[in-house]
């Protein structure tokens, strides 16, 4: 911020004084906002990232979320999706075995085979706390860009149709990139 | 730092010009310091942690360190504490079965029934690390600043009484503030 | 960068006005690249870890990775290694129980007593995924600066011959420093 300003100033004194201005400068936006690798799959950490995501969004800072390895399970559909093109043997043992969307997930500690998980989500519900779903479609509202991990995708053999709608779809480039013009990093 | 000085030199030069000062720009500082949410309870991951925060504080970084979710656990005190007020089935359940206090925590691999963390505290010993109380109290000498997050403790059942004193209780948006203002975030 | 144009700008005008320039505050340069803690000794996770160090590191950006605790295993070298000076019993018992190297993690969800970790291993080949390996290599070669952490060397009883060449022995504030340089910091 201070930076910009700075530029600006120093801009205006440039025009005032008929000095050349440096057009190069106000190209580099100062960092701002939070860029975050969703990496996890565990309900309680996933919970954690996007009650950060929508808290960043809500102090007008511009957000990316890059959903990675077992973070992928997040963006998925319920039920099993008709893919075009055929699955692996590996790929569909894959995809049956990770949970399918946000309702499907676990707790990472505690979880005592689903009794932990369905006793948080209770406590969360009667205390008003969003569930895991309805912050996801918040984040989507206030313009948090959730971004796909292609190369995980390909791994894991998880088509787009699969996935939810309104994502981007790119590979670790576009989160570094992000990353590189954010002032918040975090590996969820 | 450059921002800042940068600032200095052109307000200076505004005066010396007997151009107006920019007042706003010096008021957002350069990011600087660290902060980090510790959301995990694991002895060796809370270890990394309050090494860091350690470390970065006697570097004379401003550290602010946001207790989530099992992180919580850290900053009980030891023992069932009386509370003001009643406590549901389900959050006595919760206070009884998760750590309390920094003694009771165990590592997150070999922990092996705990041996693994018994054998881990005793090389820590041996080999003069400080162990992760005495960790803790020398954070907050230092000043490093621990926030206790309100969120989790009303979805958990935890009371402010039943944590350490020289603590902040505050949301997601007070650690987002600081983190914005730090050139460092991490998520342990 | 745009702090650095400024302050370019700011040190030219100074001269054609015949101002002092600020020496100072070039010598403090801008936050730049990538600092991570690899604390995880999860396949998965140091996958993760490893593909963001050669993308960053791909883009031109300076990249330090501190490998501490169970991240530690990722750097010794396969095989037990004849070390100088007597190891104790626990250490012995540490180097034994941990993995040697990056062939012998295992993934931290749906292992499956190692199946899990097997089928990963082929998908990656079959889809030309770089094994962890060679991802370490190419890490290397591209300039990536590995710092093995000396405390958590010491607390486990690893000694620099157990571990692979071409990498800095340091200690957290070493880690610090660095993230304080930097524009991104993850902990993984």
């Amino acid at each position: 911020m201070s930076g910009t300003t700075v530029q600006t100033s120093v801009s205006t004194l440039h025009k005032d004084l008929g000095l050349p201005t440096d057009e190069h400068a106000g190209s580099e936006p100062t960092p701002n906002g939070l860029s975050m690798v969703v990496f996890s799959g565990d309900l309680d950490k996933v919970l954690a990232a996007m009650i950060i995501a929508n808290g960043a969004a809500a102090m007008d800072l511009p957000v990316s979320v890059f959903f990675t390895f077992w973070g992928l399970n997040i963006l998925r559909k319920g039920g099993p999706i008709h893919v075009q093109g055929k699955k692996t043997t590996t790929e569909k043992m894959f995809g049956s075995m990770m949970p399918r969307g946000p309702e499907h997930l676990h707790i990472s500690k505690m979880n005592m085979a689903g009794l932990g998980t369905r006793m948080i989500k209770k406590e969360m519900a009667k205390k008003h706390v969003m569930s895991l779903a309805q912050l996801i479609a918040s984040a989507q509202e206030q313009g948090v860009r959730f971004i796909a991990c292609t190369m995980s995708m390909d791994l894991m053999g998880i088509h787009k149709e699969e996935l939810i709608d309104g994502i981007t779809y790119a590979n670790v480039g576009t989160f570094i990139d992000a990353a590189d013009k954010s002032r918040m990093t975090l590996f969820i």
